[in-house]
């Protein structure tokens, strides 16, 4: 069926310079093929300065835009113009991309990818990421043409507007079918090389000799802005180097950007550095109308199983539109009503706006029929394989379909902790999650490059690799954002795993853009981060985190946990496995911290709690100290101090706001009684102080960047020992 | 002099694998090089996996270990044991990358690195980045050894040590000679792009056909932290594009990383990736003793000047330590008494701790002589020029001796404010940017691939590229964190270079790092932000700013200024103009904003003022509502609507937290009175909330992420109406 490869003539709508060449879909890769692909790059790069101020016209010949396959005409240019009448009657949004890739989209849709239209979710279905998020309409189109319930015709015609299933950027929470929120650019292909490494541990975990249960390929299209975005880099240098062979990026090689031709700020050789990350490239000239270059160049990304594969596929922005085509006008921008007809004319559409072919919908609605078919056959697969592989059928029910958490952790980890003594919070984290590892084996992770420093191995594992696809530690190397979003990926691939990611506390300002993702898209990751404030010392303040935990606790859906001791530490992993939908940043010593004899296991699983109070029973304490970290113990000294010259002091330790915030409010007066104001209360934390003014009128803190000296000798410096924190506590009361 | 290229036996510390191929020197580009380079790394690579957990010992003669020069073998030597002994007596610190890399910074610095040791800001000298800043031993030891007064041997017994001048990572504000603050990785590559754009700016500025006044080399030496970084991807694929020849950056491809082998985490051919950039990539296969192969590389480098050049260096970490050698042990901690001990003897170092040879502190020494008479030749060039380009030396003068902001620009920008009616504070931004360009030359900048959204184009000038040097507009393309940090460099660069860099406010998410920096390192640029919170509107909540003012208000020294009007946004770019060492973040909006009759340019100024009050005198009002940006219009609307309602209501506009805090206490007092409690104040900005409880117990904000629709609309459902903020205020003095 479908998709012939006989030569047809095609044409760019570049600046009016139609480029007669004929492709031959079977060229693909044979002698000359490159050498056509440059011709049409170097004769669009070429071009005089393309943007919106100066858009020429050009009158192609509508034949010279199809297919040859009227049927695949119809059907592509019913997504382009789902996506030009919905960006038209939003008056906002990104036609162009739409309109260059439907071709793609509808060979890949149509031809390759599995899915399930009914259930989204459907364990075994390929994955498909849309990093360049600004190009929604796209999905939005597929996945109301092939069936799903999250998009219909009336959710497209809400496009944009306040709450509809068609936000401007496709969101995982609003839309079912879309597998990773997207639209910050870079992201989703990094997400899609998390999903890759997912699967390909998924599949060694669960899959035998005899079955088959995870196999499916991760695809994404990303493009001129997610490839230079440096996140994207680091994550595809990874992807070459685990030979992530089921990996498909797509590049929309379209040479436009917001603010023209790329040629304004890029003159890289894509292709070659793809390469150079030990990347197959394969290389479609004309994405607009060579469909089946573009089937083989994924059915050959399909049969490379040991690198990851990118396809360059050259295509025009807002492809059919005679004004706006190859120009920057048509990238984020509605086409304007005139032009909005002239591409109708154009391109030969007679239908009126979201005016759908019957022909089309019937033909792409089959996948409705196919898809449950699909997932039939898998569920029968998985029938035999429950009753060959009892035990590996029970381990995936619980940790795939159920996220289930099963076995005795939390009281082992208590009793870890019970143990501890004093220790650095890093080093009780590291013997927490072994206790983790061993109840847990969904539980995956790794460091950017710090696992020495960060404590994160899996003690009893390997390194997941190109040839140990069963390890459960990523080596992410120093790329931490890449880590952070490639995190996203693992846990929005729906394996059931559950991975932690770390690095330096003050390294999270590399991955704050991918944090804030999972946060938005409700991503249970554990951030696991290291060497936290100005007591990791020697670095200096290149390294000393300061308004880290603020700009974490600014963040919606983002709960931060900084705990005193081993006890709070296991109560932040246990808070975080349980949240589900809510990601969990620890922010851990390097130091060894004070043993804290008042820790609660309970309290911090409740974000906060009163250590002590010396008031006489029904009275209020004169002082409030409040602390998190490492200077609860300071607190806890200077306490003694204080009640040694017969103050009434109460102790708080708050490890984490967001999960105290949660409390009923008698809870949290009970901690917090109001009758100690604010005027009354101290805040000891080694950072900034910014947010405070919720608990306290009076805080220590450090209202400037860090110094490199010894730890003990740098906290004592901006005044974190019991006598300097009794002392200012004291003038509160005088 | 020096570096004699001769045969000599050279040998791998490699896990008892000591390479015995005698490399000449003169062969780094000769037939066979390369391939004895892959031989090198191949076993290098292919050793059993080194970290600290298993060291190999290995017994290499130490004649292997020379250059075949006596001489420059002791100086080379100096340098590794100024860095072993050093990081000793801390017992903290990197090692590795100076012993390893110590004959690479000789070769640069005795025969190549131009500079006056008593005049590190001497304006032609060459730059010379570490963006490998863990190995900050280096640097000091090369500053004290060439005569730098900032570095003395006493500094660097105290490396490390609170308050000293030789700091954890080196800082630039504590160690003149240290052109960056580096340590936080691919920070300093970047910064070093930002340089060679400056480098190549000024002279295009200041240069004539006779006079050459501007021409120095930016030297940058990176490791493969630095190489795996993405940010360092997207600055050095821009300097390929820009053809920044100037730019000479050094790979201390020492195959080590925290992990262990960078084997662990990377396969990539790094060179390719560099060459598919458009930069030379030349390669030096033993760095560590073959001194004539560095320097015939560099001069290489030098020769070519359009293009950028990578010398892949390939060292041995820890070079002469027999058992830590080529294995992360010596990457991060002191070698330890006894290794130190064996070092000592490996090298044949009869030396004891921190004692310097004569000759070689005689020898380097030379420098301040040199340096003097390099500053003295220019200064007379300079006068010559002077005499004859009276105007041009003028102007540079005035931009880079004196950092002047001449002219009346702060009167034309009021005016232009006061005829800007209601507009949106990105379009008053585009209008005050023209103003600014004209009267300041030195102000350049430029966008992330969103000039046309951030209207930041300067109009009168061209996009600077590698055929205009002159053009002041720079085109980042999608690479937000490599364009912030360039303009670290661009600034740092000490040209006298004013720039700007912008994006939309959400996207500082991916720059923080390089914004950090900044702030860190007193460096006055001005970040232009726009399309902030969720008046931004369809695009929704991945591109709605929500926790970002919290973010950037809690970092030390940033003023983060969203202005409400034409006349605050004047006011914002004056103080940030005026801020030399204080980074300024102006948060713009996409949308028009009403015209404000109150708006004050010399309040704005202040950071924060009245707006207007109708308590009678002598009495405090019973509500206060506070608001910055676009919301004060919102508190405009509320108040009256209040106010016929009978109550006394005062506004406060609050553009800038951080420069209002910096107010007299009595200024601030009679803007915020403390007769009017925080109980009965309402602060109202679309963002969180955090940190607002510093002024105001009640807050209209977004606890949660924006949505996508109509700017107006989604302002209206998270409450943002004068009707909705007047309801809430009411309820405050029920």
């Amino acid at each position: 069926m479908a998709f012939v490869g006989a030569p047809v003539s095609v044409g760019r709508l570049a600046g009016g310079r139609p480029d007669q060449t004929a492709w031959v879909g079977s060229r693909i890769r044979a002698p000359g093929a490159a050498a056509a692909r440059r011709r049409v790059v170097a004769a669009r790069r070429g071009a005089p300065r393309m943007d919106a101020a100066a858009p020429e016209s050009s009158a192609v010949p509508a034949e010279l835009m199809q297919t040859g396959e009227p049927f695949t005409d119809k059907a592509v240019n019913t997504i382009r113009f789902l996506a030009v009448d919905a960006v038209e009657k939003a008056q906002s949004g990104h036609p162009g991309m739409p309109m260059g890739m439907a071709p793609t989209a509808f060979a890949l849709w149509d031809r390759h990818l599995r899915f399930n239209p009914r259930n989204p979710k459907f364990i075994n279905r390929d994955r498909f990421v849309l990093s360049a998020g600004h190009g929604s309409m796209l999905i939005y189109s597929l996945l109301y043409l092939y069936g799903f319930a999250s998009v219909s015709l009336e959710d497209i015609q809400q496009f944009r507007q306040l709450n509809s299933a068609t936000p401007g950027h496709p969101e995982s929470n609003d839309t079912p079918g879309v597998e990773v929120t997207t639209g910050p650019l870079g992201q989703g292909i990094c997400n899609a090389v998390g999903m890759a490494i997912a699967e390909a541990h998924a599949a060694a975990t669960y899959n035998t000799d005899e079955f088959t249960i995870i196999d499916n390929y991760t695809y994404c299209i990303m493009g001129d802005g997610c490839v230079m975005e440096g996140m994207s880099s680091e994550a595809c240098s990874l992807a070459g180097h685990l030979g992530l062979g089921k990996l498909i990026a797509i590049y929309d090689d379209n040479s436009i950007s917001i603010d023209g031709s790329t040629d304004l700020a890029m003159s890289e050789d894509t292709s070659d550095r793809y390469r150079s990350y030990g990347w197959q490239v394969l290389d479609v000239p004309n994405g607009n109308s060579d469909l089946a270059s573009i089937e083989k160049a994924i059915e050959e990304a399909k049969a490379c199983t040991d690198k990851p594969t990118l396809i360059n596929i050259v295509t025009t922005i807002g492809f059919g539109s005679p004004n706006k085509g190859n120009t920057a006008a048509s990238h984020g921008s509605a086409l304007g009503e005139e032009e909005v007809a002239l591409t109708r004319q154009a391109l030969n559409w007679r239908y009126k706006p979201f005016e759908v072919p019957d022909e089309v919908l019937t033909h792409c609605r089959q996948k409705v029929e196919t898809g449950a078919a699909l997932q039939a056959d898998w569920e029968a697969l998985f029938a035999r394989y429950a009753a060959a592989e009892p035990e590996k059928a029970a381990a995936f029910e619980s940790a795939v379909v159920e996220g289930a958490l099963p076995g005795d952790w939390e009281a082992k980890m208590q009793a870890f902790a019970a143990d501890a003594d004093g220790m650095a919070t890093r080093k009780a984290s590291a013997g927490l999650l072994q206790i983790l590892a061993a109840a847990l084996p969904n539980l995956v992770g790794g460091s950017a490059d710090l696992a020495p420093s960060n404590l994160t191995l899996i003690e009893d594992s390997t390194d997941f690799s190109a040839t140990d696809r069963a390890g459960r530690n990523i080596r992410y190397g120093v790329r931490e954002h890449a880590m952070a979003a490639a995190t996203n990926g693992i846990i929005a691939a729906g394996y059931g795993l559950r991975p932690y990611c770390a690095t330096f506390t003050i390294f999270t300002d590399y991955a704050k853009a991918a944090m804030r993702l999972a946060a938005l898209s409700h991503l249970g990751v554990l951030y696991v981060t290291t060497h936290d404030s100005v007591g990791c010392g020697e670095d200096g303040p290149t390294h000393q985190s300061i308004e880290q935990l603020a700009t974490f606790r600014a963040m919606p859906n983002m709960q931060v946990f900084r705990p005193a001791d081993a006890t709070e530490t296991a109560a932040a992993y246990a808070v975080g496995l349980h949240a589900k939908t809510t990601p969990t940043l620890l922010v851990l010593t390097r130091q060894g911290t004070g043993k804290l004899d008042e820790g609660s296991y309970d309290g911090a699983k409740r974000g906060g709690y009163v250590l002590s109070d010396n008031s006489p029973d029904g009275e209020s304490p004169q002082l409030l100290l409040i602390a998190t970290g490492s200077e609860v113990d300071v607190i806890v000294g200077a306490a003694k101090r204080l009640r040694a010259d017969g103050l009434t002091v109460r102790t708080v330790s708050l490890p984490c706001w967001e999960v105290f915030e949660a409390q009923p409010a008698e809870y949290k007066e009970a901690v917090l009684p109001p009758a100690v104001g604010r005027e009354r209360r101290l805040s000891v934390e080694a950072a900034a102080a910014f947010g405070w003014s919720r608990y306290a009128d009076h805080a220590v803190s450090i209202e400037q960047f860090g110094r490199s000296g010894p730890g003990e000798e740098v906290l004592a410096y901006f005044g974190f020992t019991p006598d300097a924190v009794a002392d200012r506590a004291r003038a509160l009361v005088v």
